[in-house]
């Protein structure tokens, strides 16, 4: 008999979930496996929300933001009730392996899964924040990057015409990848991230960046400070008051917000939904099981899920050293 | 002797305000005019800080969004001894003619400046938030609303994915002008701005919006708010409050902010500025004085500043109700 | 009973017909007509390719370029068999008013149909290239120039990092409405294009050009000529070789194509669809017949096909002339 | 006494060589080295057009595309003449190390000069053509392989509107990294390349897409065909008349051509031109010599000049297998 696939995105939306959804589908289809989505993350394994996915359907959706299966959080996946439910689903559809698209919680809440079910379990990456292990770049990753990139490019100008202070908030959860990457793209005065912050040294690091600022008054225009999300108490409205109290400068903030998590995905996040799609394929052929397929150094692999969510992918030392050294203008 | 013009760019910086200062300079080098610039708004005027303007430093500025004049707005200016001050930089530079682009309080400065100045002024309008009469659209507006409109389609994959309530506000000063361009580009379920909302009826336009998005939970997906800045107390935030206080219904804010100011201007805006500085070279030439040089119905036009200045735009009436048309669905 | 109201494109697709085609399905909704919509333009209507149309097919289409309704270019229609049959079909579905969103092949194919059948028609102005009467703009134009000037943008780093001379063609079927926006919302050293041109002196032209970039060899960097399509005998290919053969000057050439024609529409486009989607059913309504609503100077107007089918609306002078005066710099 | 490091762009264009550039002047400034550039890439060596670099130069070009060292080829660097001229201005401005950045003929000319001149030659991968080994990427692959997706997102919504097929030429020297990278984040039909085509299977190749399309005509809608360039022979034009020819199928044809080359980075792009730029001063530092500079697996790595040149950096086959995979449903 064909074996039966099903596939859910779950957590937050991430541009290319869509390109990872099509390329299962797709691959079913040349492997003549049967592919069924549940809509709405785990919601829909708890509340039986189940589709046929034929080629036809996802081919379009390739350049497409958000997800066609929609997404959701879902609480009821912390209970051992509901993912009990969930798996009686997964029994009821008669599915043979199950592959979930999203970020930590979601594989989190795939492990629980496996914990009730006898099947096989995959996991992909889908998460813009880049924050798994296992993976050199999660799917959506790019994509907001470029997002944020080009929303601080259009900042910039403004700030150079009024040669002003300006805190631009980005996304991330509690890490820095986002706020790294962005922030050297865009030539940011500061970064003020997980990796290069500590809560005792707060206060000196305003005074350090408020050094810099009434330095570069005399020499260039703007100064942006690029804040990962989640970190500075209070957020960038308490950082600007600290700015303006502390250090008698007014800036302007801008939280970029929910605009990093959609949009058609740059391509280099449709090839990598798209390749970590058929290798979740391949792997549940192969009979992989419990593991996140990810990509590292250009190959595909295969980490137990278990791995990926004890461990920790910070954003790498010689990275944050890079945006040190382009700042020395400032400190002479 | 050659006739001097100045060019100055003052309160916020709009895209396409270089689109003008280049053909204002291109016109000048053509008529055999003297082109100089002055920096930082009316502050380069007070302060004297001058610049003479050629060819090749205007030409690469065509795509640049900010001003490559700096912008700022002037306390100074609102005093009488500023105003005398900053004439007589123009006196000491024997300026036959001063361009000032710019938004509505720049255009009260450079009335102030005539009652003290003998020579020609000529305003453009140069503001993203297209609230001057004497002009269909102001230079910068077409590059915020489509700023807006496309960080809005962003938004939207989103709202789908997790079939959520977004709440977006857009700037526009005191006019729903881009609110209602953009809200309608983007199929916003919900436009609030300053054309269709009373305060005594806030809490009676929450309640209908509940219940239409009661309606659209079975239908559709999504739900876009696109707010209005300065419009509802308290801000995006305060009407998200009041949504799940009154509703029951959890909704996501989004603030635009300064992405919208800034970016390569699109090409409507390119064009316009170009054809208003011409067009405002042309009104010195012919002995023009205390007028806006603004396009309406696909002609230049100049109107008075007095006049521009004490005659609102509204959004037409025709255009708000455009958008109600379309929302039938939820009403029925 | 209910009257029942047909939708098509036809020939050239447009960014934003998609726009069209949801306010008509909306305002049909809005006011209680039935909304249905013919396939692959007038073939649908002799092949009889019929749908029927409700909101939740057209709301998501906003910002998709293309047609949902497919379109095509159609032979038959130039037949009296072919006009009838179309004619039949309508009848068949008992069709009260037709609506055609297309070019000047279009709209003269709804003339055809208008002889043969006694219900209201109402074309719909679009096409990419803006050569119609009776509209300041058609639906699509500004996608394509926004589309085409984002082009030329990159286009112009490579030119400049090599200070090389590049001719790029652009569409625009028999007039200059796009070569000229681009041109000059990019800074285009050299247009030319049918307003500017003519057949005898096209030798001078080009021996102008050569003198006009010596010149600038010695100033600036890079030489975009921007070139109408259709105009310059054997493409610009052949203009390429004149240069090399008369002026031993080496170019590049890119011919835009159909990149031009696709495309998430621009704001500016979906909201003219939008509006003028609206005024096509109001126009039924009111009893209109025979008439293309468009906008002028910023109000919807209804234009006997008659006069917009034999009526050019040419670049205006002004605009060429434009162009001209910021290019002085190389004449001296 | 201060060492003095020399940059240089050669050979096409790739966006974010200003970001290498940056990198390298601030890392210079931060190292207390002193940077200068040589203009028109190793033209700028022979002719002696020779500039010093400040940060403030450099610091706004991080996104802009082009090279504001401008590059060119140089056929002097063929003859042993023209090296030695080059190597005499390396002695006149007492260069300690030279960076070039450039493709595959680039860092041949670099190892001439290593061959008659005694100091540091230092290369960096700059190319959108992503055909070096010795990096996963080049500087500006990203960024040509973006601009080419959302060329052919746009062609793709014509193609889908008329159901035809389009033939799109993309750039790649003589290899096929854009057109796979292209051609499956795109999702075209076909993608002819020299990685999966032999000259003697070019009829066969026709043939059997003649049959898919035909399959097609009746699923799906539109069929993309992505063709590398200098691949056919007679190139996208030769394609589109066998087609016609051999399969009585129309298609339409659009060459992207240099469009490709130029824009603002991509954050993939800038970060990469950051990260080797700093590394290649690093390099310097610690005495490397005769490498180029690249990224493997995320690790900056020096591969000696000799082997990247005599190294072919084929397509994976993983990756050509991909796209095999998912069209499937033509085949069946």
């Amino acid at each position: 008999m064909m074996k039966k696939i099903a596939v859910l995105t779950s957590g937050g939306d991430a541009p290319a979930m869509n390109a990872a959804i099509r390329a299962i589908t797709l691959s079913c289809n040349y492997h003549q496996l049967q592919c069924v989505g549940f809509y709405h993350g785990y919601n829909g394994l708890i509340d039986d929300q189940y589709v046929e996915m034929e080629h036809f359907d996802v081919n379009p959706t390739l350049q497409q933001g958000g997800t066609i299966l929609k997404s959701a959080r879902c609480q009821a996946m912390l209970t051992s009730e509901g993912v009990i439910q969930a798996c009686n689903t997964l029994r009821k559809h008669e599915i043979d392996a199950l592959i979930v698209i999203g970020g930590d919680g979601s594989l989190r809440g795939l492990q629980a899964i496996k914990q009730h079910w006898e099947k096989q379990v995959i996991g992909l990456p889908g998460t813009i924040d880049n924050d798994l292990s296992g993976t050199d770049c999660t799917i959506g990753f790019a994509t907001a990057v470029t997002t944020a990139t080009h929303a601080i490019d259009k900042i910039r100008d403004t700030a150079n015409a009024f040669e002003r202070i300006f805190i631009v908030e980005v996304m991330g959860r509690h890490s820095g990848h986002i706020a790294f990457n962005v922030g050297i793209a865009t030539g940011a005065e500061a970064i003020i991230s997980f990796e290069n912050f500590s809560a005792d040294r707060a206060l000196q690091k305003v005074t350090e960046l408020l050094k810099a600022i009434d330095k570069q008054q005399h020499t260039h225009g703007s100064f942006l400070i690029v804040l990962a999300e989640n970190l500075w108490p209070g957020g960038a409205q308490a950082l600007k008051e600290s700015l303006t109290e502390q250090g008698k400068v007014d800036s302007a903030i801008c939280i970029l917000g929910h605009i990093q998590r959609g949009g058609s995905p740059v391509p280099e996040d449709r090839n990598l939904g798209t390749e970590l799609g058929l290798a979740a394929v391949d792997a549940i052929i192969t009979g992989q099981d419990n593991v996140m397929i990810g990509r590292e150094a250009g190959k595909v692999i295969a980490t137990p899920l278990e791995q990926v969510i004890n461990t920790a992918k910070p954003v790498s030392a010689h990275w944050v050293n890079a945006h040190q050294q382009q700042l020395t203008h400032y400190l002479k």
